[in-house]
């Protein structure tokens, strides 16, 4: 069998199971391993935490349209996303960068400049890393972190009854890239805001702390699409969901360009970045209410059908998906 | 300018350089940031370590002579060996990998099982990675540990009168990427004995705690060879180094299959994965005393020439080198 045909996640799996075969995956201090958005240990009292994720010329992105300080960015963005999805305090990164011998060397100032600029803003130190030749242009950084005094968001901690929200809007990078690839005639306004969705992803990182600190307890970021990401939380946490289709939050630029399309790129389009929770309804409310970022509550965790999204018109009635986000061996960009 | 012209290690100074204007090289908690290797912080009382290295395929290895495990291996070994450096504790491992879509599953999963065993053997738990589609085999891997009560050694520690020494052999491993890149006919024995130095090297995890906790202060591993290493003590530690070619610690079956050659490969060949480490006569005398792995001492730091390393033969001349080591941009394996 080919990676093709196993794909991204069968091949966590099977790194997950061979790990715990070995006994590799528990030590004493470890508190979350393989299969949530980062891995947590207390070395002390403390709860560290730490991600990793990879970006690959012709696979996450092309040369073509971005620009270097947007991939330096986006870079560090993916794994601060990841410290977000866990409640997290990001505060150190690795950067190793594989690049062809006749990159300009300007270039690379550029990318590292896109990389401290976020970095900067999200008071993450840059403390190490390794810089390679490689035929193409690769980035893969690693995040370390903490957990705050009330402990971490994880996958598996969503309950029957719980509603399930998204952060922001759902949908606007998957748009970004199909608007950059496409020819398609869009004002200037949607064309930066979908540039910017795409290539300068926000972490979540305020918000996530803010949700942990107020009792939510499963979370994760939408980088594979939300019915993917939802899918991930009701298969760890065993229970199935409940998706509205009419309340899904989409941007009004995102709507007025792709109009009937847009609910399809909310459902199955990946890398927003946003943060998708799930909390019993009170909960729900208080965060909403703390929150200055827009929260639009989507759906409802139920005990039926363990590990399925079910998705739901204005009517109620079930929807037929084909889009079912993005698994990097099976779907091509 | 290209990067091919800059090389690596100047890639990293423009790094180390717009972080530290940036103002993101240091941090309240933060013990050791870009130069060295490993980062390490201090989250309470304790001090963490963290490394990352990548290996490529075409760059860092040929799939043609390569097993899917010795690559598993190889892949942690290298960043195991920074935290040896460091006289640390590995801990956590994540391993990202990027696949070609064709790659076979039963191939990834004899990957997983190298990584498996040396994380095994260096009591390292894996919790957590990424993997991706890619065009080429990479393997990113981020390693975490902490330090031991005595602290850590330093790149930056080495003094004038120190004695400089090695464990283990010298130029094995360039010696094996010779003998399986070309059409050298060697017996069984040399064979094995290349091959493993050079895809299943053993980092000197217990040889650099047992240094650091003896009073050891300055080491660094043999990744890009002997000269290139130690030029980086010399330069961290703004003092000059003396290394006499006649003391080189040679194998046996390399100096017999290699004869003259085997100098320049343990001058410059990279990749042993053993400590190179400084300390006065009598601290030197002290560890010699307690490793059970042979330790030579091969040159001098010396307060002349800052940042160089000068080679003398028997006859105490000086030898005019050409292999500098191994700078990734620069020089074509």
């Amino acid at each position: 069998m080919k990676v093709s045909e196993i794909g991204e996640f069968g091949l966590i799996e099977l790194l997950a199971k061979a790990v715990a075969q070995a006994g590799l995956a528990t030590s004493p201090a470890l508190a979350i391993g393989i299969g949530d958005d980062a891995a947590a240990w207390r070395p002390d009292g403390s709860l560290e935490l730490a991600t990793t994720d990879i970006l690959v010329e012709g696979i996450d992105f092309i040369t073509d349209i971005v620009t270097w300080e947007e991939l330096g960015w986006k870079a560090l963005a993916v794994n601060l996303s990841d410290i977000a999805a866990m409640g997290g305090i990001p505060q150190y990164c690795l950067v190793t960068i594989g690049l062809p011998a006749d990159t300009e060397v300007e270039s690379v100032a550029r990318l590292y400049q896109g990389t401290i600029d976020i970095a900067r803003r999200f008071g993450t130190s840059i403390i190490g890393g390794d810089v390679t030749l490689a035929p193409l242009i690769m980035l893969s950084l690693t995040v370390i972190g903490k957990g705050t005094e009330q402990g971490v968001l994880t996958r598996s901690a969503a309950r029957p009854g719980d509603l399930v929200a998204v952060t922001g809007y759902l949908g606007s990078s998957a748009a970004g890239l199909r608007a950059l690839t496409s020819s398609l005639a869009l004002d200037y306004e949607t064309t930066l805001f979908l540039r910017q969705a795409h290539f300068r992803p926000q972490p979540r990182i305020a918000e996530g702390q803010m949700l942990v600190k107020n009792d939510v307890k499963a979370a994760i970021d939408i980088s594979d699409g939300l019915i993917a990401d939802l899918t991930h939380i009701c298969q760890a946490s065993r229970v199935g969901a409940r998706v509205w289709a009419d309340k899904l939050p989409i941007h009004p630029l995102v709507r007025a360009a792709f109009q009937d399309e847009a609910v399809g790129l909310a459902l199955g389009g990946g890398e927003d970045f946003e943060l998708l929770f799930t909390a019993p309804a009170e909960v729900m409310e208080k965060v909403r209410a703390l929150l200055s970022t827009p929260v639009t509550v989507l759906g409802e965790i139920i005990a039926e059908k363990p590990g399925e999204v079910t998705v739901l018109d204005a009517q109620g009635q079930t929807l037929n998906l084909e889009e079912k986000g993005w698994d990097h061996f099976r779907t091509k960009r």
